[in-house]
């Protein structure tokens, strides 16, 4: 599978390049901003200034998970219409993960197909569902069982959104920097145990640069498969139980980076039990998570519940239930479980 | 832009081949075949007798043009769901082109996209939507505005069900299949003109062949250009006006074919007009027309309402609206016309 290479520029505080290459990539002077009334209030003003020159058509859609769905993706068509957006118009996804994945999928069967940026300001979007190109709304009850694959013309990432992102969702993002990290190489991670404090105060230098690192791992995995066949299932390290707390508690109770901390956590146990590590690994990633308060102990809930919705996973083909375990960090391993392999250690 | 190649069998009476080419393509065993009550009423037996050794899964959407909406997808998409399916899974759309566009959206979105087979039944699927992967539904009072290009895991053709097509559907297929032989090449028109009886009597050793000839045009437009960047474009010979002319009368006077004879008629007018040929082909595609019994005096509507339907034509980029008209038969020419320079000719 081939990939068209688009730009995906870091950085601070500083959209001149971005405007640059909205120019190189011959972007239309109308640009249909897609984001959220909170998101809007906030960073509204910064990204006038970013994107002058550009008229900005502001498409609100509503705050929270729960609205990632086909509805909100039918009124945002109809707001396209309405505004006589056609073939070569162009979408901004201005928000977090939610914002990202329904403007990226409406940019996908709009027309067939219209071109879409993104400039996510969550953590959790920047180093993870800006990049690759998946889309999809919640439906049914499977989390974005309706979706597709289209890659975005550009990402822009600026850490100077990340200042106002409150501590919890800001967690929820290092959850995933962590798997990442843990997934790619023991470089990388070193390089977070090492500046953990400073991480945490979202200090700007150290930001961008696990940023890149988790763009740069996300990419070579995607570039290579874009369509999950196979090497980028790997990046479902602590996924697999991860969705199905979510599922259980039907997002609510926790963030989609503290389901994935349990789901990491019980990989490396399983790991463990099924004696597939050749090392240690799963201590310091264990520790790195509580060191940050990110909950490690998954909820003891009802074998059957669990069942039930390990069943249920996206991923699943036929009658095994895909992990991602790690041998040792930087080596993950794809392995199909039985049902009854899995339950006896939860 | 890269296509996966995919099997397109086309027969007079005979599935032996399509279940060889299922079995190659490691067809899961249960199938979703999505299809209307008339067409299994009609064809259902068939099928079943066809795909012995799968189980069929039957999913019934409502019949007719109004139909082909987001919200048929929707229940499509529940019922796939409430039946189990997973991204293993295929659908099968087993019908004409509303059926065809429908199950190929919803498999393009199902899960960020699962297999789809196309079993067209009437001719005008046959030669022209069950090839291309082109999908789409109808939205906010725009044809096809909401898709996707999704390519077929194979198209099984069958003249069999073309028995029972009524004639006018029949026709509408046949103003298709004019206007892929006059884009085409002279051999080609020559070959409709000449057993044009034989044609309309249906008999299937000259449909097969027809067919085979609109099959190779367009897979061989298709493949060089699977995005409608360029090329493609010469595939709306005869359907700028033809939209304007559904959209007016709302898709309820005229077929398809109806409305795309109308179209071709009015572009080999335009042509005349404009000077651009070279030759006179205009009045073989007219005569062509005209003896089967397709309209090409297109209707005396008001040219405010013309110029209404025409700027919102899909297509259109800018300013301008793009026809194709023909210098002579197989020498189509892309032509991007303002808006006041059309209109004197209706």
């Amino acid at each position: 599978m081939t990939m068209k290479p688009y730009p995906i520029l870091i950085g601070a505080d500083d959209f001149h390049k971005a405007r640059k290459a909205l120019s190189q990539l011959d972007a239309p002077r109308t640009l249909f901003v897609v984001t959220q009334k909170n998101i809007k209030g906030l960073h509204g003003h910064t990204l006038i200034k970013a994107l002058k020159g550009y008229d900005i058509q502001w498409i609100l859609i509503p705050d929270g998970e729960k609205y990632k769905t086909l509805k909100t993706c039918e009124s945002l068509l109809q707001k396209l219409v309405k505004l006589g957006a056609h073939r070569k118009s162009w979408l901004v996804a201005f928000g977090g993960g939610v914002v990202g994945d329904i403007t990226g999928f409406v940019a996908s069967i709009y027309m067939r197909g219209i071109n879409c940026v993104q400039i996510p300001t969550t953590l959790l979007a920047q180093v993870d569902s800006s990049v690759g190109g998946k889309t999809g709304v919640d439906f049914g009850g499977g989390k974005n069982l309706v979706g597709s694959f289209h890659q975005p013309k550009a990402v822009f990432i600026q850490t100077q959104f990340l200042k106002t992102l409150p501590h919890r969702q800001y967690l929820s993002g290092l959850a995933e920097v962590i798997k990442m990290a843990s997934l790619d190489s023991p470089v990388f991670f070193k390089l977070l145990e090492k500046n953990i404090e400073a991480i945490l105060l979202r200090e700007p230098a150290i930001l961008q640069k696990i940023i890149a690192l988790c763009v740069r791992f996300k990419t070579r995995i995607v570039t290579k498969d874009e369509k999950e066949k196979n090497l980028r299932a790997i990046l479902n390290f602590g996924h697999t139980l991860g969705h199905a707390i979510e599922g259980i508690t039907r997002y609510q109770k926790f963030t989609h980076g503290e389901a994935v901390s349990m789901g990491m956590s019980f990989a490396t146990h399983l790991a463990e039990g099924l004696d597939l590590t050749t090392d240690s690994p799963q201590d310091k990633i264990r520790m790195l998570l509580n060191h940050i308060g990110l909950p490690t102990a998954w909820p003891r809930f009802d074998l059957q519940l669990y069942q039930k919705f390990l069943k249920t996973d996206k991923k699943r083909a036929g009658q095994t239930i895909q992990f991602i375990l790690l041998e040792k960090i930087g080596k993950p391993r794809r392995i199909d479980l039985k049902l009854e392999d899995v339950l006896p250690w939860l």
